[in-house]
């Protein structure tokens, strides 16, 4: 990059959907990479992933200056600024409290490994849970999860309990110093300031498949 | 509603952040209704939701006018325009494509079952799993899937396949004439613009978090 002490964020928070494509483009990069690819276009980077080249530019630029009149992006360099971004150039222990259906999954899911998320500590309150082992972890109590994570410095937490109880445990949590929570309990959390959430309300993104399959076989009618 | 006949969103789509803002009002509106409510304003809407009243009239005035001078909205009437909206004032028979563990773990959560959404046939390509049954259903081969959906009138899917698999199924299921893809696979999909598609790429929205902890920590440097 030509300009590597601009800060352009600041304590102004990017557009959530530019961020989400900021995940997107690294995918592309890494693709284009193992693909023995040193430069790229914007218009080559935003193709495979139907964004075009502008919106590309524009994302990117809302984090720092990275192109090279005449060249491009550099793949190794946008790729390493694009991971400093995310905050995902370092490891991410992470606890998982609730371990029914879901959490098990997700407890599996391939997807968070490969990006460095690594869950180290498993909580549920079920006493036929606790004192299991899952994926070579053992389940402890919801009571001992502040101990627990101030020891293996956890700072990110999946929560994936009921809707009833995921406003205690969130508060259980913070307690314990937890600075992030990907939250899978159908329910608003209320959390300091400080404490990042990421909601994913399945059945919320549900309706609105409904919503846009009904939108595009005509339109919305308010009369009946 | 005051004029019925408004349509105001013709084939202009709404924004995907205030679709699912309509969703979060109608699980409130269904909470307040259990309490008992009949009317409410739109800041009392908000407030449980940490929504300012100016945007609850916002997002409700993309679809039409719904409220009433001096007292506000009627919860039945606006609870039904919404589930109308949603296109969830009937039930979506689903597929499910892909009974690994997050396949499993999506045919067993409850917040699909009661908004509508039911899961009726179950496919994978594992000649393990053909023929046995989950949750009451008989696993079938993804070869027998046209038919099938043909069969019981399905217009949606849920595809929670490897990223490798995910364009071949999405082109079988869009040829046996579905018309929503709830997408679980970490991969972008090419459908045709009848199609609707939903992705709910957890990896990416785990990034997200690590970038709004990182920020809320102080901000990004990008020199080093």
């Amino acid at each position: 990059m030509r300009d590597p002490r601009r800060e352009p964020s600041g304590d102004r928070p990017a557009p959530k959907a530019a961020v989400g494509r900021v995940s997107l483009y690294l995918r592309q990069l890494e693709t284009f990479q193992r693909q023995g690819a040193t430069t790229i276009s914007s218009s080559q980077l935003g193709a495979p992933l139907a964004i075009n080249d502008a919106q590309v530019r524009k994302d990117l630029a809302f984090f720092g200056q990275f192109g090279y009149p005449g060249i491009g992006y550099r793949i190794d360099e946008l790729s390493a600024a694009l991971r400093r971004i995310l905050g995902i150039d370092r490891d991410w222990p992470l606890a998982l409290v609730g371990l029914g259906n879901l959490g098990r999954a997700l407890l599996k899911y391939r997807g968070f490994r490969n990006r460095g998320f690594h869950v180290v500590a498993l909580f549920d309150n079920d006493p036929h849970k606790v004192g299991h082992a899952y994926d070579g972890m053992v389940v402890r109590s919801t009571e001992a999860m502040a101990e627990s994570i101030r020891a293996l410095n956890i700072s990110m937490a999946v929560l994936s309990v009921p809707a009833d109880a995921a406003q205690r445990v969130a508060d259980h949590l913070v307690a314990a110093g937890v600075l992030g929570i990907f939250n899978f309990a159908p329910m608003p959390l209320v959390v300091p300031p400080s404490v990042s959430v990421i909601a994913v309300d399945l059945s919320v993104q549900l309706e609105h498949l409904a919503y846009k399959i009904q939108a595009a076989q005509g339109g919305i009618s308010f009369v009946g």
